[in-house]
């Protein structure tokens, strides 16, 4: 692991961001919003909200209840992330509707919250925790196991969504092998174990440069590009398309993760994200341009339920 | 969990197993075997066989090793399991051939890994180590995180089994159905959940029987009746093919538990385990008789990679 990370470390040092208290306000206010908010917000609102209803109706409230009741909560109280919207957003950009990528954004939440549950559970070995760590609610046995079961039912819920009607199969298929792809031991695994390899120093936190963009590659790079990815294959876009918006979910998932960690003011983290979000734009210019004005606030502003 | 555990406490108590030192031995050696051993282990060391080369050659040895290796290790090392072995044959049973299950039985052998690799983690609210127990090989932080990355490399295994040639999308889809639903919250993992209920007492382990039940019902009966059905399912069996071998399933998993955690030459688990055979077998009667002989050891024989 030593190996992979050394490459890209360049040696450089950033600090953390020191507060986050306010997730919603505009990226760099310096530079002009590229879209009307009011507009954009009104979609991913419903974005969001047909997200909400899917899942709601999708977890079942059954026996045995001391399972069932925090794996409900530890689903819809999960930090949130920006990548099942985006599947949305990619689906309907290729011109499919928003129902064909529902069951898959649905499962990219799943995937997402256990996710987030493993990577706060206390463990003998760990680092101490961090400034985004939250106490165990139900105690770390109880949310070991619910997260471990979040995971196939993300899965179910996307093979379930094969309809003969539509002779589906293979689009999802080919989303169930880029979710696994995207959470396994060279996505989002290799993320949380690069991140868990920090060695913190006392007092401010401290982050190597090229350790964070190889974390934010790895966690919300990987997570974000395969949710493009699956948006444009479930909606029937050409190969071209799903590989833009691969690219396009990569770039959007690092601005995210650099976002969520370091101070979003600091000169690096400026350069890094106008970096990133020109790359961004650049794979979306050859797409319908009334539908990317929507799509293009993921690079715009920091995501938090829009 | 209280409710569902209650309705099937008798409040009996036996005793756990005291030595599994040689878990080859027949079951009961009062009673003669059905099968000649020296055939059926020939059948079983291929079917293993080539569960092996297939699941070595689908595991990468690729960058970051210090993700890899672990992972290669937890899958190859984990605790034997006769579930993927009965996918293969079921598979055969209905007429199928062994390559049409060999991915959903590498999926099973790897979803059973990582289950074992979580079970065995050192969590703070956990019950002391029992006898089954072992050092984390690889550190609990590790440990964890590859056996999170270990799920979805199972469903991407299976998943990329499609054959657009076979036309068996619909068949794959539903084995990942199978395999999430045996593996989720009402199967594997409230099977784990109760087990980790259990509140042992000083001494020597005492178990009720309606939870030992429960809990074996649960965790080795549910993978045993998914490994049944999936190998029906894409060896091309009829429905009905499939829920025998489902509830075939479910009875060799019971058993294959009980005998893991009790002596098994207690009156007990004699009659038991005796009760749960006949079932069994009553469900293989309609099929290829010359065939079942050789399915059948699952119900006579303690597996420990035949």
């Amino acid at each position: 692991m030593a190996g992979a990370l050394s490459s890209t470390i360049h040696g450089n040092l950033i600090a953390r961001a020191v507060s986050s208290s306010n997730p919603k306000h505009p990226l760099f206010s310096h530079r002009p919003m590229v879209v009307a908010m009011s507009t954009d917000q009104s979609y991913w609102s419903s974005v969001n909200a047909d997200l909400d209803t899917h899942l709601k109706q999708a977890i079942p409230i059954r026996q045995p209840l001391a399972v069932f009741e925090p794996m409900r909560h530890l689903i819809l109280s999960a930090p949130q992330t920006s990548a099942p919207a985006l599947c949305i957003a990619a689906c309907e950009l290729v011109g499919g509707h928003r129902n064909q990528a529902m069951a898959a954004a649905s499962a990219l939440r799943l995937v997402h919250a256990s996710a987030s549950t493993h990577e706060n559970l206390p463990l003998t070995d760990r680092p101490r925790p961090t400034p985004r760590t939250r106490p165990t609610l139900y105690g770390p046995n109880i949310e070991l196991l619910i997260a471990d079961g979040i995971i196939p039912f993300g899965f179910e819920l996307l093979a379930r969504d094969d309809d003969p009607a539509e002779n589906n199969s293979n689009r999802v298929l080919r989303a169930i092998i880029e979710i696994s792809r995207a959470m396994g031991s060279q996505g989002v695994i290799e993320g949380q174990y690069n991140e868990s390899q920090y060695e913190e120093s006392e007092g401010e936190e401290i982050f190597h440069v090229g350790w964070l963009q190889n974390v934010c590659r790895k966690k919300e790079g990987t997570l974000h590009a395969c949710a493009g990815a699956c948006g444009a294959i479930l909606g029937g876009g050409r190969e071209g398309e799903i590989e833009k918006l691969r690219r396009y979910g990569l770039y959007v998932g690092m601005v995210q993760g650099i976002l969520s960690k370091v101070d979003e003011r600091k000169e690096w983290s400026v350069k890094e994200v106008n970096k990133l979000r020109d790359l961004a734009l650049k794979e979306l210019k050859d797409f319908n341009q009334a539908k990317v004005k929507t799509i293009s606030i993921l690079v715009e502003t920091r995501f938090c339920n829009l």
